[in-house]
């Protein structure tokens, strides 16, 4: 009875996707997936440079592209690729079915270019699944409720089709393949000897993508773990476990650091000579919210004196940033001018056991100031530490940093301590 | 009120939509015909080379790719050139919106890669429509009523497309957009004096299109002549009338013969020693229509004698000639054997006026054999000759009997003589 066979689905990027031999790969993956017993959902995303050739072409056309047209245009991709990819299941004697974002339910809100989920309808899947088919489904994209128009969901959307898919149709773990074998301690490029992690938590993991890990996207994380979806972040072309993403156990080891992260995408933005009325944050924010820009670090230099003007900091990704100047100058006369900085970079230490560590901090400064490296911006959660640096002196500190915390592949750590979290699928 | 205003159906062909110039020379054309007081419709097929890359990707995947995933496949060329096309009139000023086949409500069977379209729903175009919107519709693709999968029409479907769309909307005219600036008495590549035609009946374009003329696609004149649907095929890269296909009327001048086609890709299968008994003739040609093989002219030698056996040869699309042979292997034990040709040619002469004119077959012969041209088979309608010969005569062909008829630019053909169907979109 196929009902009882657990389901899988399998997430493959654009790299595990971008020529014929990578498809071929893809396809023997969930194929010998299949043949181990469980029911398959793969979701694929765009081959290789497709997303980025489609853009081009959009503003070959148009300096400010239609983000209607936008979504319409970039959903082809992915379909492109489910069709190669079911050909070649075909081929390879399993019965397959590749279906769009829309076919396959993914309800979103209007939000064309940036979406979000709000229901996945995944009765069509559930029918194929039941007719004993594999099927592929196009990641990235779905479609609105209210104008029934294709939407995409962002960069590094896929991820979250994948995890939306894993919970409405309760699978029993979301693989995600992609170029690199799992999680690191650090950027294995910046690194040479960071660790591969076997478990990392939802919070770190949330943490770590937030501030630059680029192996899962965030807003994935946030419903995996929201829906208790486990995650297994591994290599197309390699058959070795990955990184599993798990909820944090009382069994799971609690290293104080778990991993170095960076970003070298950010700018930061000064409003300088900021009235300093009520309110005057508020608006800029709630400004820069209501056009998508999302804010990270943010500080403000109290006033001093009675004709108080304080000067407010803020970094955004740099592809936001002429979005942000202009809602700011959009808001009027609430400062004296505004100055940007693009180049700043970011480097983060998370780490489960940072909750019960106050030192952590205070060691932080000393890896940087022994580096003569200045800490321009800082911002902190219980499970991180995040510094805005100089965008050129990144390197060093994710390097100092990984070295002063003993990261790095001689560490002593358990691997997947409970011994309960094996992928469920042959490697 | 907008519901007034004349609907003009706009079809576009590949090389008119090939890169961002003709993109953006496709946008404006469409946009002077929606400033001109009409509600707009146009229909885009893939940019260039699109659908053969699409086609080739596919064949490095399979030898035999699966047809509803070849479909989910090649309907994203079309897509692509909308919504890039749709950017560009956004640009432009005017409200556009982008739609797929399915979303435009172009339902067919369920014969993927050669699908028909059975019904159109054009209630989202309408309203559309009533919201000042142009609509760009991607072509050559619907949805399948029972499985709701994605369907294409095969090569050329998407001047199906615009007559239908035309038809449903009730459009004054469907324009189809091409390289060429109209249907020629000939192909100018092989006769340099042919005459574009001003008006042409559906019944004389149905025999062209069928016998060789590339410029419609014969279901769409079809479609078009059994709907009353007027075709206006004029050039998309110069501003100047082309050819009115129109019902044929008692005011339309009716030349002897109006236009020489030719086809070279034909091949012949000539089925030898056939069983003189009922229905095997019969059995055979169901058998290659069950094989979506079109046969074209046929002949059949009385057997002579007792032990009666006849040869049956027929023509095919080259292309269908593996798939002929197949199907009659099939059948069994049925004659000798078979013979294929691949160096066949098919020249035609169309005409109206032939209908009154008994004497015209015999004026094909006589130049044909002034030519010294063998004709190897021969099949004729009341307004068509089509003479199948070697394919290296062909150009001979349509050359000599281009000039016997006096179908060139010097002869006094009078230019739309009702003058009542002119183009409604200004050029």
């Amino acid at each position: 009875m196929p009902e009882n066979d657990p389901i899988v689905v399998m997430k493959f990027g654009g790299t595990s996707v971008s020529g014929p031999e990578e498809l071929k790969r893809a396809a023997r993956r969930i194929v010998t997936a299949r043949e181990a017993g469980n029911r398959v959902v793969a979701v694929l995303s765009a081959r290789g440079k497709t997303t980025d050739e489609l853009v081009a072409a959009a503003y070959e056309i148009s300096d400010r592209p239609n983000s209607r047209e936008m979504d319409m245009l970039l959903s082809t991709g992915e379909r492109v690729s489910c069709a190669l990819c079911s050909m070649a299941i075909i081929d390879m004697g399993h019965e397959a079915v590749s279906l769009t974002g829309s076919q396959a339910g993914i309800v979103t809100d209007s939000s064309h270019t940036r979406a979000r989920i709000i229901d996945v309808r995944a009765d069509r899947i559930r029918e194929a699944l039941g007719n004993e088919r594999i099927v592929l489904v196009a990641g990235f994209q779905g479609v609105s409720t209210d104008s029934r128009d294709v939407t995409t969901l962002g960069r590094g959307g896929s991820d979250t089709t994948a995890v939306a898919l894993a919970a409405a149709l309760g699978a029993s773990v979301c693989e995600i393949y992609t170029d690199v074998t799992g999680v690191f301690s650090a950027d294995p490029r910046i690194v040479p000897g960071a660790r591969k992690l076997p478990v990392v938590s939802y919070e770190e993991m949330l943490e770590m993508s937030a501030s630059g890990a680029k192996v899962l996207q965030l807003r994935a994380v946030e419903y995996a773990r929201n829906n208790g979806v486990p995650i297994h972040c591994r290599s197309s072309f390699e058959d070795l476990p990955g990184t599993l993403v798990l909820p944090e156990s009382e069994t799971m080891e609690r290293p104080l650091v778990t991993a170095v992260t960076h970003s070298s995408d950010e700018a930061r933005v000064t409003v300088v000579g900021v009235k300093d009325e009520p309110g005057v944050a508020g608006r800029i924010f709630k400004a820069l919210a209501d056009a998508n820009v999302n804010v990270d670090v943010i500080i403000q230099n109290e006033p001093i004196g009675d004709d108080a003007l304080a000067d407010l900091s803020f970094t955004v990704d740099r592809e936001d940033l002429h979005t942000a100047v202009d809602v700011i100058a959009e808001l009027g006369d609430i400062s004296h001018s505004v100055r940007t900085d693009e180049r700043i970079g970011k480097v983060s230490i998370v780490g489960a056991g940072m909750r019960s560590h106050p030192g952590v901090a205070a060691k932080v400064f000393e890896v940087m100031g022994a580096e003569l490296i200045n800490i321009e911006m800082i911002s902190t959660s219980p499970i991180k530490i995040s510094c805005v640096i100089d965008a050129g002196k990144v390197p060093d500190a994710v390097r100092a940093l990984h070295a002063a915390f003993e990261l790095g592949e001689d560490a002593i750590v358990p691997e997947d301590p409970t011994g309960e979290h094996r992928p469920t699928v042959p490697s």
